[in-house]
């Protein structure tokens, strides 16, 4: 029955811009209920296409699994089908990725995400047969998720053109950045208009629907939501003087926020603490991050202001 | 009381053969309970001196939570004390990794071992800060884990230096295959007698202690600890043509049962296949991997025969 | 005075089509001459923009110097100043990049273009300082090139920005594929509209236009110079329809030409190979390399045909 | 006739302390003469086995060919034949390689070493055939030199078995740092006791031949050549309490004066300033690197005191 009143959601393809929401902390184990929820409203009100909990702008790898459980109660109770929620199911033992996706659809979610297994390195060949076992197991449907740079495999273009295949799977997230494999994917799954291409690299987000992609997940959506829609829909328009201004506009707030600090994690860290700058949420990370310290803090301080980056409830 | 009782088994700087146990499964979330306790017996019988459940011989990151906590106890129920039990506790989450080491607490295991959190790449600096928190919730002991095949995140040598002040880190198992890595610890480390410098690669075992290692970590002793066993003992007595003649055997069953199939699995599968094939426990694998097919089962049969690798109870 | 006579040749920006040209060879050492000459022909033919010898496609690292030196002077022969020539001085001695770079001031190249040396593993400061004291022996303009596929150093975006204000570095000609990397520099040199920045894979030619890059280096312009030119006319023009089903031939003639064979060779050899088809040089490579044998060749042929690639001097 | 009078000094297998000569230079093509012959004196007088010369800690890549030449000249000459020598044929192109190969041969050297090709990526069957056209071209005695970290490929060991049968290759040198490759080679070669296995990393040294190596190829032997040797002595007299004294000493060269500056070039930049602290031999490096400045310098400088290194002709 929940599944039901969810199906009419999930539109095939799956398209527009879904945001991988971070996931609001007050200290490593304990979420910040008060700010997830402003959070959410704050993303719907910028009105996104979809929410991806539990992803890695989600830490979802460094939080306990009560704590993720959680989390998807929460959102899915705040949410109320307003727009679909993805949940991300990644993890290295099959059995928990199983009983994620359990507690997804109870909740009542409306798919799955899966970035391959990140310990053991898998071969081409039984990554394929790990889908294939998985998609027994689930009954929502499932986007696969390329993020070489954190799980060190590649889902290989022919591994996702056979997973196409497999009842459930229903579209990719790439996070690469290697557009020569986003372009590769679209060539070989041609024939498959239904199956979901997301750009996962906000800074790709233009040309990807511009040549036809299907949607992004944009970390910066968290912080200023209807920027992504707006040049979501000038792309789908192919409106190429609007969509000029605002990629310049993606770029910007990108070589800003996500370059403080000297680590990859700058991305997560600059997102965070740009959103307690604006009053949304707290900018606690988990370990093995931690929050900006205070020379950090007020450079991304300086970013959001001169970005014009609004606190929300108030006009930009 | 508990760690009173167990505190006069862990030896400071811990040192010898420990085991790497291979968890003997049924299927992805059922324990072969018969084959882990024959496992559990043959391993003791030869004479080693700890056994080190859940690390990457163990499948640790492929098992359910649930699983993960059931071996905990039936091997610490099943070891009683005999030899040190060492439980991995490597996880992307701060949260789990501490719930594991209090599971293996109170079944009385001896100590704890950790790799780095392998999803998000941490900073060196980030490393140690997670390593403080770390301490801080640990009562057992705990030892470093460094194997950058799979989790891609080194231990540098100077966080090594550093975390070896940290109260309750007490030793290092160094799977690197780097030996110039391994020499630059103990050189680091000098001062440091009571820090424990092992191995992980059984085919440096003979080196690693004839310069000076405290111990080593052979996936080989699953299946014929005697062997390992003996050669430490030579190498620790100086004994170089006894040395000698043990290594070549060691290298032949790496070169053999380790080589079989085309993925960087083969170490795994190929042991828990020979174990299968002697009569200890079932091969099967939790995805992402899965038991040899027949052609390479044949293969590993062949192998074990030549080997001379005997059925437990049976002299070789 | 060759200088002089040039410099109206090489705009700045540099814009259009440039062709990484391969190299016709007999043998390891021989050049195929006439090979050469009908390539040169059937390539400015083609309208295209500018040729670039001696890059990754033209084999260069694999062929001796002296052979280096006569393509150069072969190739300004033949091309007359029609079309401007750039011509690859990468090299892992800073000497002989400046000799090459002599070379081709000599025969009245237009510019050079250099990868980062490929040995030794500079830092980014040692690069930048290399660049600066290379910069003191050039005479004519000098592309960088971002390759780190084969040379593992990747010119950081910092990096090119601060060599961008060196004189005589005129631009970047990334193959990266990393499409965020682009757009960062884009970004970071949004003050510098002379700055040449120029995509070197085709596959993403259509939106580096689109959203402002200057051009394309694309080695597929040795088969079909036309296709590009007109996908790179249709992008200028932000005429969307056309460039929609000009990108979809270009990724379809990727998907076939590159893709044969099962190394990472396949690009060179599949393109040398589908020039020999059509009649227009030898498919000879160079050592670690070797042309494809029967069953691949037979393949690449039938490719030829589909895509509907003619022989030059018959309309396609 | 050169051949015969050389062909008695290069025992099969190749054994004891090899030198990989720094290349002294005054500027970056131009030989510090008086320092390199201080150098090859320094390095006979302290008694080791053989001369590399034109390799990695030679700086080969970076320099001009006519000063590679000019250096296999000089570096012949002044040896006059008391110790073998060794030159660095590495190279991208084929021709290049027999080259300089030919030069050495005409200056009377006694073998080539040749790593794989660097810039574009061989597969392993593509190497060993390379390997089999060249070794057609070559008269004197061929190394293969595995050394990842720098060309980005390894000779697997199953290439390395296969190209072991053709004429002329007679031994490896092995500076990956992976041991277990190392102990996997000598398995599979244990039925040839006449091809060399060379530990190309000075860490390594002591049990690379306790265990059945046959020499090493020692960057610290340019600076203090006497103490690897005695290394070596111990080691193959099975002298172990020595091994262990000289080994500490080796290691604590190792991480004084290879450990300064943060880049991976610091242990050739700590080895030239070194050995201009003790009056041998200039400092300059050639591009990409530079010499190190005051503040490392003087590093070195007290490093080189602490240590005890004397200047050549004083006792120490």
């Amino acid at each position: 029955m929940k599944m039901e009143s969810n199906s009419h959601k999930l539109s095939r393809p799956l398209q527009g811009i879904i945001v991988p929401m971070v996931t609001p902390l007050l200290d490593r184990d304990t979420l910040d209920v008060t700010g997830l929820e402003r959070l959410v409203e704050h993303i719907i009100a910028g009105g996104v296409h979809g929410l991806f909990i539990l992803g890695t702008t989600g830490e979802a790898p460094s939080l306990s699994y009560r704590l993720r459980y959680e989390i998807i109660q929460h959102v899915c109770d705040r949410v109320k089908g307003r727009i679909p929620v993805l949940v991300g199911i990644t993890d290295t033992s099959f059995v928990e990725s199983v009983k994620i996706a359990g507690k997804a659809e109870d909740a009542g979610a409306d798919a799955v995400v899966l970035a391959p297994p990140y310990y053991f390195p898998a071969g081409q060949s039984e990554l394929l047969e790990y889908l294939n076992h998985l998609t027994h197991e689930l009954s929502l449907p499932l986007f696969l998720y390329n993020m070489p740079t954190y799980t060190k495999l590649v889902y290989e273009p022919e591994t996702i053109r056979a997973a196409a295949e497999y009842p459930g799977i229903v579209g990719i997230k790439d996070s690469s950045g290697n557009m020569v494999y986003f372009r590769q994917l679209q060539t070989l799954l041609k024939d498959r208009p239904d199956f979901s291409l997301l750009m996962g690299r906000e800074e790709l987000l233009a040309e990807a629907i511009l040549l036809g992609g299907h949607g992004s997940v944009c970390g910066g959506a968290n912080l200023v939501p209807e920027l992504y829609v707006e040049l979501y829909n000038a792309a789908r328009l192919k409106d190429l003087p609007q969509v000029e201004v605002l990629h310049r506009k993606v770029m910007e707030l990108s070589n800003a926020i996500y370059k403080v600090g000297r680590y990859e994690s700058s991305l997560l860290k600059g997102l965070k603490c740009a959103l307690s700058c604006i009053g949304i949420c707290s900018d606690f990370l988990a370990e093995p991050f931690h929050r900006f310290r205070r020379a950090e803090h007020e450079v991304i301080e300086k970013y959001v202001s001169e970005l014009g980056i609004a606190k929300p409830g108030k006009s930009d």
